[in-house]
């Protein structure tokens, strides 16, 4: 059994700020705007407009019956959210029952699931990680998943299903809302926006939970290795940050720790930047900071950036093209032993574009890119870890330079991956009072008959008292997306905006930060002492809305 | 220049908690006891006994002329060890000027230095880093550096030299103050405990500074990272942890956390393990954790752990001896163009014991150990990480395990490094106080004309008021060691006490940490709040002393 630390302990007896609205939960009502235009694909979901939290008369609620789906990765807050829809049930009615599906959507779909009791809870509360009722990956897709998902709140006889996750997750939610309406099922489907890459943003949902928290923490400790490398002098640190898809989380924590350089994935796509463009931008940073004494530095990178580089992406299709399974050229490639001869012999079916970018590769990213294929004979890219990748041809570039005399200075790297520990850390203030409130909204919502929304606070850079209560009709958020070849309706992923105020404000700053050393450290979170920094928002949503 | 967080520049205003005995400097006297008995190295310092403080007469002091050197890696609170130096000086006679020699030892045999003052000091008050003067890790060891670093004495003026180290850097100033005295210089030179690896402990010395906050930003990191492998249910953590030469840190940490496994390198070596059972004491845990369906934990690994390991330090050795620089065999290993080629031959080489070992490795690091050699000759065992070659070996094991039917399972491996962002993070409360008071005591040394001591400030794990100042002979505390084939003084290093409180500690809970999880998590460091979770101490410093 966990042992809870002295803070856990504490934060457990941590009672969030709750918005007004959201206190009186037998008054909480909505008023409902025109929905925008007809939706084919969600005929039932449709004429929903969006939601505006308001004071109504004062109902009795029989007792309610929800069931809660946490889904997909961990994000600081997931407990919150279900201690908000249980408190506000147990408001409306003291009988109501909260059950937790075990697992992810997979729970759903087999009807496992766990009461949720105070008793269950109370260690729960303003604590990290999804590990009350698990989380999971499963979609719900096929015509038998959406008969079980049917089934499950039918034999549970669910006034409400909540769904805790993110883009797919909430598209998820949209086709089950309609599918239920569809069925005439009572089962309201509900989605609350989670994911720390905070790539689930659209008009109302300012920010999706746990991005705060877990910039902290990656801000934590590049705010400290900064502070390391300009005290030791000597090492470079290449961070790779979380984010596969969009550079939210690489872009906040650069503006609260004021790192050297800062790759956006979503720049280098919009400038069509090459691999040797990125690699160039790297070295000229460190050869500019060599000649005024300075061989240390700090560097962000995006776990996704690979992803964004045009000359790269095109490179592996032509090799997965050339080497595709059966053809005469991988038989051919597997006679030959010498790694040496392997990269000479691809080469030769390469044409200069793919050579100019395969050649700036070390011998050993060659090898991975020739050898190492999934099953359907394509090249894993996402193996390879990028801070190693960037390091590594880095070197040969600065060996190259410094042979030339045009480089005199000594690079010692070290990569850093910000990953896995933001995910269950202890929600911040922010998340922990967002969290908690989303809860409480998505209760409310389901009390009052609502389906196929996703809860939305807004004004969220403000102070808690004076954020709004709203819902956003899921239905009016997707758009046909190509996946897998095919095309799909799905919720838009947000990327950063490259004309948005946080976007600027990082390029009005970046290029102090190249050669003089700002590091910032905005040191760990605290729950205690002058609002001045415990009570914070991230950087990037105090600029979204200007001067509002 | 640095831009300090909103957090930053509330630490720059914290007062640190002074002991009563080292307020008022100008009464600050010391008892000393009778010294153990005399040392041949140190006939000037031999004869100088223990001290203790005591409140004595109120003197004037002249001004007094102080320099400060920052010495090998950083470790939080150097910077309050200054400001402790700085303000005392200045209640003793506001006259008097603090130098702080720049990029460590280097800085004072050069001779390089800046004034301290109350301006540049304000905004490094409470702060991380070795910024303010830097560090560096040349040692005062020939005729010549011994002549320069009294010439700087000397040209300053300097009353005293305070050397802020780690074991190394408190024998140097051991050498330094016996070399002062022997020329008639009035210079006393004092040493100050500094390391996060805490292997400088001495009797008095209950703990070096910076151990308190790097272990509590490791615990925050690896409870983050096991509610995280709770939440998912598919990832191993192998997580190593700074330390090359103890395991107090990953000791404190798995304390502090509660992790599946901690390897602690002393009972390695006490045990006389070897690589195959490390390994199968990892592989144990998985498959007996994959029977009651747990797909995941977490482990943790000292940076140092391999050297700890008889056959693999005897099979390095062997091989080096093997492919001695110039030697037939080697010339024979160059003209074989593949690896598995260069496997087998030098496996020809290798006796029974060595081959066994030899065989656990993965292709990879026998490579590695083949070719990537220094200058003379020698594998770098350092250039391996740990935790990506246990991570490997126990992948290996796994599969052989799983085709004999012996485990069912998904192994999914992530190796984390927690290391240089525990070096120059914000000092947590005990480190703040604790150096800040190391920083008065020994100015009040200096004054008293005291020289040839360590800081020793004791009863740490009590309320700051509690704690004891005083002061050790450095000449007692050093011993003979074999150090590249010759015999020198040195201060001993401090291993994890195999028969400590703390390590029984950990041997009594351990099991029960295997197959449940327990994991705790401590969060963020608090600087506000309520004192059980913002005045803290280390678990093995408060286990110290038993029931004292």
């Amino acid at each position: 059994m966990l042992q809870l630390s002295p803070l856990q302990k504490a934060r457990t007896h941590y009672v969030p700020q709750v918005l007004e609205i959201l206190q009186e939960m037998e008054q909480l009502d909505f008023v409902e705007s025109a929905p925008p235009e007809p939706l084919e694909l969600f005929p039932n979901l449709s004429p929903f407009g969006s939601l505006m939290a308001k004071r109504g008369k004062a109902l009795n609620f029989q007792p309610l019956q929800i069931g809660v789906v946490l889904s997909g990765g961990q994000a600081p807050g997931g407990h919150n959210v279900i201690g908000g829809l249980f408190d506000a049930m147990r408001i409306l009615n003291v009988e109501s029952r909260l059950v937790g599906f075990l697992g992810g959507l997979a729970g759903l779909l087999k009807n496992k699931a766990i009461e949720i009791t105070e008793d269950v809870l109370q260690s729960y509360r303003n604590q990290g990680g999804f590990d009350l009722i698990g989380s999971g990956r499963t979609k719900v897709e096929t015509v038998e998943q959406f008969q079980d998902a049917l089934q499950t709140s039918q034999v549970l006889n669910l006034d409400g299903l909540v769904i805790i996750g993110g883009d797919d997750s909430n598209t998820n939610a949209c086709f089950l809302a309609e599918y239920f309406l569809q069925k005439g099922s009572k089962t309201c489907v509900i989605g609350v926006p989670k994911t720390i890459d905070n790539d689930l943003q659209d008009g109302q949902v300012e920010i999706s939970f746990g991005f705060d928290t877990a910039c902290r923490i990656y801000s934590e400790t590049i705010g400290n290795v900064a502070r390391d490398a300009l005290s030791a002098k000597k090492y470079y640190f290449f961070i790779k940050l979380m984010g596969r898809v969009s550079s939210h989380i690489a872009l906040e924590c650069a503006l609260q720790t004021k790192p050297n350089l800062a790759l956006i994935g979503e720049e280098i796509q919009a400038r069509g930047k090459k691999l040797s463009q990125v690699v160039d931008e790297i070295v000229n940073l460190i050869i500019e900071r060599a000649k005024v004494g300075k061989d240390w530095g700090v560097i962000l990178i995006p776990e996704g950036v690979i992803e964004y580089i045009a000359d790269l992406k095109s490179l592996i299709k032509k090799i997965n093209k050339v080497l595709a399974t059966g053809s005469p050229i991988t038989s051919k490639l597997e006679t030959l032993s010498q790694i040496q001869e392997k990269v000479s012999f691809i080469r030769s079916h390469l044409d200069k574009d793919a050579l100019e970018t395969f050649d700036l590769l070390p011998l050993l990213i060659q090898e991975e890119l020739l050898l190492e294929r999934d099953p359907h004979g394509n090249v894993q890219l996402s193996q390879i870890e990028t801070e190693r990748l960037l390091i590594s041809i880095c070197e040969n570039q600065l060996r190259e330079k410094a042979k030339k005399g045009e480089y005199k200075g000594k690079f010692a790297a070290v990569p850093l991956f910000c990953g896995y520990e933001g995910r269950s850390a202890m929600p911040s203030f922010f998340d922990t009072n967002y969290c908690y409130n989303l809860g409480r909204l998505a209760t409310g919502l389901i009390a009052r008959k609502k389906t196929g929304y996703i809860t939305t606070i807004s004004n969220l850079a403000k102070e808690v008292w004076r954020w709004r209560a709203g819902a956003t009709p899921l239905a009016h958020m997707m758009h046909y997306e190509e996946r897998e070849g095919k095309s799909k309706a799905v919720i838009k992923k947000a990327f950063v905006d490259l004309k948005g105020a946080a976007f600027h404000a990082f390029v009005q700053q970046r290029e102090g930060w190249r050669l003089d050393d700002c590091y910032s450290q905005p040191g760990p979170i605290q729950f205690f002492g002058p609002e001045e920094f415990s009570d914070l928002r991230p950087i990037t949503l105090t600029l979204l809305h200007g001067n509002d």
